[in-house]
């Protein structure tokens, strides 16, 4: 699994920088947070793939957050793309792509699925769930959070093989944390496993103010991306905006002890984000700023 | 006067490409054909003004002709732009721009004024007029022809003098082509400038299949700029498609007598355009290739 940012700009593109996009790469799933003009330029330069089972989550309803989007599944439909697109966002993402789909003469090829999202669970599946929480930014937003489920344990094959289990199917099942029966004895998963792994939890957190709110959402995360429009100095913009600065994004983070911070979503006036960096870093001690294109392993 | 290419793939943009968008820059006006995804941040590598005069022309309603409108009225907001922007292009252009100011909660501080265009004039300025004739595309889609006025030849200041014509208003009324009078004598600005300079006619096709509609449309034109999505090889594909290949649009340029033929809306399968460039060469003598951030001096 990876987190890539394909856009990382505030508002207005630079010529570094792209708006808002971030996809978290699953072996088997892209799953996009926002989309901002140019998402499917930065999708390209990026290597990701075009007809992979794909969710896009809209954290709210500003042109430099969704109207990527447009542009992405016209490109799928002549990239020859069939697999469904399943889009969430808040009330208002129906009318969006719907009179858009419909006044620009779209066809597109594949199923479009649109779920209007409200604070809680999203998405449930096999593997994990997202969950949205209520941001503040002056019209209705969400933040997004991805929660792996616990993964079964490291499988020992030499425990398997002295309980006399024959490799194949039920070394399938015992790796995926079922039990099975060999010769009339039960035998658990546990006892051929090592313990089971913690999933991760990556937070997302759009446009938004820092909140109590939010701190408890995004409560552990192994990651948590963070809007860093401004430097403190400029919090009184960053009020009257409703965006975050560094240094609240930092203290949000250490509050809600998340492991890594990753700010992201810069202000145009800053050519060089190492400002917003120095800031967030005298607070929380593993911090990074993204920059368009950045890949980090999880 | 200069024609800039902000960009010139067709349909998708490749990582070289960006989407169709071209501007004639005049000394205080833009007028932009066309503005696909990407538009408002080639416009910011051309160095292009945030707050002058503009007009933008939407040849039709096809996403990569349009979108980039969106995010280039949004990004001029946060430029604090005043100067209104004109916005012409065919039915549904008001719905389109109108839907996405609503659902997008834009509030723009500098008025736009939307018109919907037919064939014939649609801008009729001091100096120049644009003229639009219906384009063949499978939908709605039309070609605009930029039509400057004749200009005033060039001023002879020492003729003036030898008239006994005092410096200042009067010879600029000279040079605007007006007459004068000095001491109870009318002076003609024929008098005193050169033979009136004829003005520059410049198309620009949009998505079309090459027609005798167009071919006269053009006619004469100083620069032609075409549609140029596959090589000849492919005009089953340009049919079924409705576009041009390279060889039409020579044909179409060289029957309309046009001095220069520009090609652009390349289809992506092309990451060299010399095989189109050639085969427009073999008809007509005066051919480029546009590319991104191309400036033609006109």
């Amino acid at each position: 699994m990876k987190i890539v940012y394909l856009g990382t700009s505030a508002a207005a593109p630079t010529i570094d920088r792209s708006l808002t996009c971030i996809c978290l790469v699953r072996e088997n799933e892209v799953l996009m947070f926002d989309a901002g003009e140019g998402a499917q330029v930065a999708y390209l330069k990026a290597g990701l793939p075009w007809n992979k089972k794909m969710k896009i989550f809209v954290t709210h309803l500003h042109g430099d957050h969704c109207l990527g989007v447009l542009g992405l599944l016209q490109t799928m439909s002549l990239q020859k793309r069939t697999e469904a697109v399943e889009i969430y966002g808040p009330d208002g993402i129906e009318e969006f792509i719907t009179a858009n789909i419909k006044v620009l003469n779209f066809g597109l090829p594949f199923p479009v699925f649109i779920t209007i999202v409200n604070e809680g669970n999203v998405v449930n599946e096999k593997d994990y769930q997202i969950n949205c929480c209520e941001a503040q930014h002056g019209i209705t937003a969400y933040s997004y959070c991805f929660i792996e489920n616990e993964r079964a344990g490291v499988f020992y094959p030499e425990k398997a093989k002295e309980l006399g289990i024959p490799e194949g199917k039920l070394w399938q099942e015992l790796q995926n944390g079922n039990s099975v029966e060999v010769e009339g004895k039960k035998i658990n998963s546990s006892q051929v496993t090592g313990e089971k792994r913690p999933g991760k939890k990556i937070g997302i957190s759009g446009d938004t103010r820092p909140t109590e709110k939010l701190q408890a959402f995004f409560k552990n995360s192994d990651y948590m991306s963070f809007d860093c429009t401004f430097s403190y100095e400029l919090k009184d913009r960053a009020i009257e905006t409703n965006h975050s600065t560094a240094k609240e994004a930092a203290e949000l983070a250490k509050n809600a002890n998340v492991k890594n911070l990753i700010l992201t979503h810069f202000s145009a006036r800053y050519n060089d984000e190492s400002i917003l960096l120095n800031e967030a870093k005298q607070i929380h001690e593993s911090v990074i700023a993204a920059k368009d294109l950045l890949e980090i392993e999880i």
